[in-house]
């Protein structure tokens, strides 16, 4: 079966939009066997349920459930994975991450092709403006998110 | 208030130890105050919720709740991160890491080293013991939890 990775990037940022409708930070992600099965998806729901530890794609590794290993899955995420996230593909061993976009953001991306992870950077207009509106209206959220103190709660 | 890392590591292993007793994975981490003030404690939660996301460190971070910074925290945890772990410390600025063990498994923590955060290992004996049993005991589950597939379910 012939993957299409922008149908993949569209349940992601479905995802992202939910979060967005739902006050929270707006970014998205799905894990995938590698035959497209959607395995399992989610969305950052620091807001929703005062979570830090659920960025997009952990909440769909989570939701995708214990698994024996990664090595035939896909992860698709609306924007670049931050270190965190990053780390968790490493460590899990999943082959291919699928990117909406890295120009709001730039995680750890370089840093997992140098492992020998696939990247497909998909430069998606709609995961741009998602989190450009976002980061506009939201900036300490966002902040929050990544773990960089805005210059009021410098320690 | 001067820092006993001893001290800050047994909570940590009280942590393992519970998840032991639970049937799960006996790794047990907490988030501290740089003044030694618990934030938040946990334990590896994939058997007790069937949620490979919760890794002791994820698990004591999620616990500590939403923070607008982490530039003056402490991460203990029995055993040396994983990448997902150690891409959690480094997004996140946490300054310091407190290491129960590297001999059972080793992680990410040389390459938080190289990222300017304090190391310290301290060669925990208990630590040690507790992971050596266990993966005696239940290798397909330690397996599972780091993303190594068994030879019976490589892709």
């Amino acid at each position: 079966m012939q993957i299409d990775p922008l149908k993949l990037l569209a349940v992601a940022r479905a995802e992202a939009e939910l979060g967005q409708a739902e006050g929270g930070v707006p970014i998205g992600a799905a894990l995938f066997g590698r035959d497209g099965t959607l395995l399992g998806r989610g969305h950052n729901r620091r807001v929703q349920d005062g979570d830090p530890s659920l960025h997009a794609e952990t909440t769909a590794f989570r939701n995708a459930g214990r698994r024996p290993h990664y090595r035939d899955t896909i992860m698709v995420t609306t924007l670049s994975p931050c270190w965190y996230c990053s780390g968790l593909v490493r460590q899990f061993g999943i082959p291919h991450v699928i990117i909406g976009e890295a120009e709001t953001f730039h995680g750890g991306h370089d840093w997992l092709a140098g492992h020998g992870v696939t990247i497909e950077l998909l430069d998606d207009p709609a995961c741009t403006a998602l989190m450009t509106d976002f980061i506009s209206q939201r900036p300490e959220l966002w902040f929050e998110d990544i773990g960089v103190p805005s210059t009021s709660d410098n320690p």
